[in-house]
């Protein structure tokens, strides 16, 4: 079978055998993969990871233990949990220690032909939803995350910082469940996908950011500068909700977070039934977040179209 | 009357007129001020400060709108907030954005024979507590601070970073509560006073710190260092308490913050009550932080031994 393949920066398509099912497992056709900024930091180099990326996914059972899987559209949470331990326990396997994450830590990923995953990580995709819009469950989910780790009160006013892909799906599920979103980015057009979904937008340089005007603010900007303007926003007993990961270290001056006694929560994957639910019910435009469908074997295109300023998803058809 | 006074990194004395008394304020004579870190960075240069510092202390009224008030032992908050704003009204005169500081932020600290602080800011100090201790209400204020942000759990661990003044009050307050507190330092001495109060104490370097052992942590190490280990010791969806102001930029590896979904709170001054309650029930040990007492006069000296290595509380009398 045809599969991406990731290994010191360079991005190709090899023909290599399909992957074993084991017991437990479905084996799933890949329909459509996302290319996320994580693929992308891979092929920087993070984590020093070699193999097959990919963790954004919506394909069709060919072979499960579960016979009235076969034949389904489905979509697969990423992280392969232990089942056994405290937080497998408390419902937290996305925090098992013991944890394999698909496309990014030691389970092979979905921009490939075929991927295999545990029958209890797939999602039934309702018909409602298309294909090429069920890739986004797994990045909406991480966006709705907020909404299990922080109790943001209806009508809050929110200041999401960046209009990326995470930024733009962020500002729209906090929108939806009734906040009042000002999202702040760097490019016209991007923000304007938020605009046409009714969210107040603001055009700003890093020097022209309000201070102290937020009791919530996303740093969703994905840069190390973030950060610090994401506390120099927020109000005193505020909180900031942390969804970049920006590698190596940042500088950061705590003393406003002491003194003025901010709350900063890091923030990572989510549940994929409040996603689902959603997409399902239209409430999220991801329709004009899709920059681009390539083909699998045009991965190497793909990544770098990924990686260029101004472009939003790309997506990999298999 | 006699004051220190900061100007330049250099501290003297000064004979200086008494401070006016403005309507709903209290004059106090000083019987007792405590010299904090803060002060010591003060002295360094940070904020700029020129002026008399000081804002631990427990003195006596001697002139005041409410008669009742004259003759009392008092102590009092440190914020002098206007009254108005949001912040006060939900009880937040701490973060009040209009507010001065006593001997920190335009008003004339406590390391004086005379200091005025509106008579709402004061606490009487019951006859159980000795006037040495009464000085330590307000760093211990802000040590039950942590018990206002965070719902601890009884019986949880928690890990406090650091074991000086702050730490050690921290430690013991956590202890009380309930929680199974391990206190991490590096000075065996400091340790041993937690040890007296029936806390488990570990002697570690940082490269000794433990990894992913608690679901709670206190950084109260006061190093720019501290951030980064305390976030190290967290488990996934733990929480830091950031207790330690450092002047500067941190470095710091947001990457575990997001991945293991850490929620850090900065902790700064906390209500005066809970802390003389536990002081009038003596569940606090504050006489072994008390390194030495020197008078007034005496005040350059006072900030030496303060800044030296080793040294816990110094305190001035008036």
């Amino acid at each position: 079978m045809l599969a991406v393949r990731l290994a010191d920066g360079t991005v190709s398509v090899v023909n290599q055998p399909r992957p074993r099912r084991p017991e437990g497992f479905a084996r799933i056709r890949v329909l459509y993969g996302g290319i996320c900024n994580t693929d992308l930091e891979l092929q920087r180099g993070y984590y020093g990871f070699r193999g097959t990326p990919g963790h954004e996914f919506v394909g069709e059972v060919v072979e499960a233990d579960r016979r009235g899987l076969i034949g389904e559209r489905v979509v697969g949470e990423i992280n392969l949990a232990c089942g056994h331990c405290e937080y497998c326990a408390r419902g937290l396997g996305r925090h098992c220690p013991r944890r394999t994450v698909l496309g990014i830590v030691r389970h092979p990923g979905a921009f490939s032909e075929l991927l295999t995953l545990p029958e209890e990580n797939l999602h039934r995709v309702p018909r409602e939803i298309s294909s090429e819009h069920a890739v986004f469950v797994e990045p909406l989910a991480a966006a709705c995350e907020i909404l299990d780790q922080a109790r943001i009160p209806a009508g809050a006013r929110v200041a999401v910082l960046g209009d990326g892909k995470l930024g733009l799906l962020v500002a729209q599920v906090l929108h939806v469940e009734g906040a009042e979103v000002h999202q702040y980015g760097r490019h016209k057009e991007k923000l304007g996908i938020a605009r046409a979904a009714g969210i107040e937008t603001r055009l700003a340089t890093p020097k022209k950011l309000p201070r102290a005007e937020y009791d919530w603010v996303v740093d969703a900007s994905g840069s190390g500068a973030g950060l610090e303007q994401a506390v120099t926003m927020t109000r005193p007993r505020g909180t900031v909700i942390l969804k970049s990961t920006v590698h190596g270290l940042v500088r950061v001056d705590t003393a406003p977070v002491i003194v003025n006694e901010i709350t900063l929560v890091g923030s990572r994957c989510g549940r994929f039934e409040p996603a689902l639910k959603l997409l399902r019910r239209h409430k999220i435009e991801v329709q004009p977040l899709i920059s681009e469908i390539l083909p699998l074997d045009k991965a190497p295109l793909a990544f770098r179209r990924a990686a260029t300023r101004g472009a939003l998803k790309v997506l990999l058809h298999a």
